[in-house]
């Protein structure tokens, strides 16, 4: 059980034309990350992801509530948006077809928008009196999980009476402020804590995931001892003992000393592709910052699948701007699977196939990209899973959690932060009319009109 | 119906600070958007997707597929990568859902990857006995789509027969050349044209798109005509009389003039999700390019969906890099649905949202985040259409193919080759061992090796 990582082609040596990060670029950045390593160690109280792999009581207490429900419902509608549904649609991707092959689960839908269309999709599809909702957001008053939650308590009342719809709800929420636990506590709602030290985008291994996890039969077990290896592994300051240290090194050097500013996320492997964007809010929403200084920094990162994205994206990589880094996501164990037949073998572009599998083929098509992006001096590396199991899947997630909190210290940004989404917030609270939202209105009515110049 | 664009979030003036196109820049860029206008439209016989939507034959041949198979059918599996598959997803995610609630049609799934695990699950879900198997493939011999279709025709001889199993099958790929179509000619297997002038991502109007979308009950004669109408108003060469013409422009000079060098395309609509895939795939692969005089170009395409990514992505766009445009896409006609009930009027997060409506919501907060954005200095565009049907969708997608021929020309690039993925797939055919490939090998070879030094 491992997941390594291959950071040759980041690396002068391996690229042409001087590229690459020079030994000595990377001897300064061991002193860098061993303050960026302290500087998030010793946050452990301030810093609940750290720690949730080790939170027995959080984890006991989700599969109580697994324990109490089993039977009773055929669909499990997530209300979320954010990192409250990012983590579950990834675990369900990854994770949830083979748990469902093994026992007989709900299935997990997700609305994570509002927009009106998939929420009259959506209730007309779910028997609602087998429905099992779950209503999640840290702060406990989303707007857009709130005006999700109002429709379908609504419509869950109106299928199976006001008292029982209480028992078809369950709300994942900070364990003290905000609407929905005083709602809970008026109601009598079962409620899952999401820590108050553990924000939205790091809350995966919380009640956020794993009750959705464990509702679907992934093994929340496993997942939190990848997780947990991943923690124990992480004390080394070395960089090259330290998978999440040495990944978030490599891509700030990448963009600060190289101007590689583009961050590519490519697994090749259909069950991590919305891995990739997870990722991608974790790391655009935790490093996207204004510094005290005044300046903007922060990595753009960009969700590719293999090989999918040879046919769409990879020739901007391969010839565009020298502005970006590629992290492959590569699964082992795989060479078995999808014997290719033999069948018009005098053909030549389907002759050379047969007796191959479709495992071999898309090892060799992301080696063979590696390859072709490390001769071109295009930045890439490779973190490589044993195999596709939850067990790796924790260790993925852990392994990136942690890399993003050393990559706040190296970017020299509050990490756990989101300043910068407040003030579309309030322009909203302005337009619909929320008490309290005056001087945004005042604001709002100062910006530019749309301009009929500037129109078709 | 109308598609319209608004660029004032894009302009001096709008914006902050000095950010913005001037007026100076604008009326220069004037002047060389004529010439890619000329450019372009000059080349109607070699630019086949100019005229795919007024290409009858092309649309009628489809159509007399679709009532051969009609009623024998109740899935629909596609294989196809990149450009063979991105038009008839970005199709179904967007139009599917209105189409299947209107009459009884089959389900399309689509394989678009060589993931073993992917190939296994949809063979297992799928009754072959009532399955339609497309082979998408412009040049017809796309390693991917080969490997699937061996796969798949065993599969299909194993459950219906081989006589049998070459009524399940549909090629679409180019009208001479390649493997299907020599397979096709040998074996009597249907099969229609992707015109030769016709490019993999510029043909979701041909049948690569349109059988997909018709079988699946998608009004095509809407599709096309709203592409049609596309063209008749992009005869302007005027650029705020060409809505193509504008937004190409306007994203060009925003990358050359102002380092906004990212372009993000975020629909504020589930369905339009996959569009912004599509869109992908179309401007990155067309514009990141190697130029002749050896500059590496191309804008960084990035998909983001509303009101989702304000959780996700926002924080970035806001306060990071000053190195992107936003290009919204928008929906009207939704403001009455999707009612929001009063309840917990009491409770200040929840109490202002009754009586509102999501419609209302998800409008308001793409208006927020763009005010939001502009007020802190950062591109934005919003490209509407009146209400989402097939008309608009098709006017969309041939909105943003003609702007990427525009935009190939002020680039100065070809628009129409992918020459930087030949390297991956000489390397991919070496390490298969296909006959021919031995040069590659010999590259191949050559390169650096991983390094264990740089290993973890």
């Amino acid at each position: 059980m491992t997941l390594s990582l291959d950071l040759t082609n980041m690396m002068a040596g391996a690229l042409p034309d001087g590229a690459g990060i020079s030994a000595t670029e990377w001897a300064a950045a061991q002193l860098r990350f061993a303050q960026a390593h302290a500087a998030v160690h010793r946050r452990t109280d301030d810093l609940g992801f750290l720690t949730l792999p080790e939170n027995r009581a959080l984890h006991a207490a989700t599969q109580q509530v697994v324990a109490d429900v089993r039977g009773r419902f055929d669909d499990v509608l997530l209300l979320g948006i954010g990192g409250s549904a990012l983590g579950p649609i990834a675990l369900r991707t990854s994770l949830g077809a083979a748990a469902a092959a093994h026992a007989a689960v709900p299935r997990l839908q997700v609305l994570d928008n509002v927009d009106p269309a998939s929420m009259a999709a959506m209730l007309a599809r779910l028997e609602l009196t087998r429905t099992l909702v779950l209503v999640v957001s840290k702060s406990g008053g989303t707007v857009e999980t709130m005006a999700q939650y109002l429709i379908v308590r609504d419509a869950l009342a109106a299928a199976v009476g006001e008292a029982e719809a209480r028992r078809h709800l369950i709300f994942i929420t900070d364990p003290e402020v905000g609407a929905l636990r005083r709602i809970a506590r008026a109601e009598g709602i079962v409620t899952l804590d999401v820590p108050a030290n553990v924000g939205g985008r790091f809350s995966v291994l919380s009640p956020v995931g794993l009750l959705p996890a464990a509702l679907i039969g992934i093994d929340t077990d496993a997942l939190l001892a990848g997780a947990a290896h991943v923690m124990q592994a992480s004390t080394s300051v070395t960089l090259m003992q330290n998978v999440a240290g040495a990944f978030a090194t490599a891509q700030w050097l990448a963009d600060t000393s190289h101007d590689r500013r583009i961050q590519v996320l490519m697994p090749y492997a259909d069950p991590l592709r919305d891995v990739a964007l997870w990722f991608v809010q974790l790391w655009a929403e935790s490093l996207g910052k204004r510094r005290p200084d005044g300046r903007s920094v922060g990595p753009t990162p960009v969700p590719a699948l293999g090989a999918t994205d040879q046919h769409a994206q990879v020739q901007l990589f391969m010839e565009g701007p020298l502005d970006k880094t590629v992290t492959f996501v590569t699964v082992g164990g795989r060479d078995g699977a999808g014997r290719i037949p033999s069948r018009h073998a005098d053909i030549p572009e389907l002759g050379y196939l047969g007796g191959h599998t479709l495992g071999e083929l898309i090892d060799i098509e992301q080696r063979a990209t590696a390859g072709a992006l490390a001769a071109r001096g295009r930045f890439n590396a490779t973190l490589h899973l044993d195999t596709l199991d939850a067990w790796h899947v924790g260790a993925l997630l852990q392994t990136l959690a942690l890399a993003t909190a050393y990559a706040g210290v190296l970017y020299e940004v509050d990490a756990f932060n989101q300043p910068g989404v407040e003030l579309g917030k309030q322009f909203a609270y302005a337009l619909l009319g929320r008490t309290g939202s005056e001087a945004a209105r005042t604001e709002w009515d100062a910006l530019p009109k749309p301009d009929p110049r500037w129109q078709i």
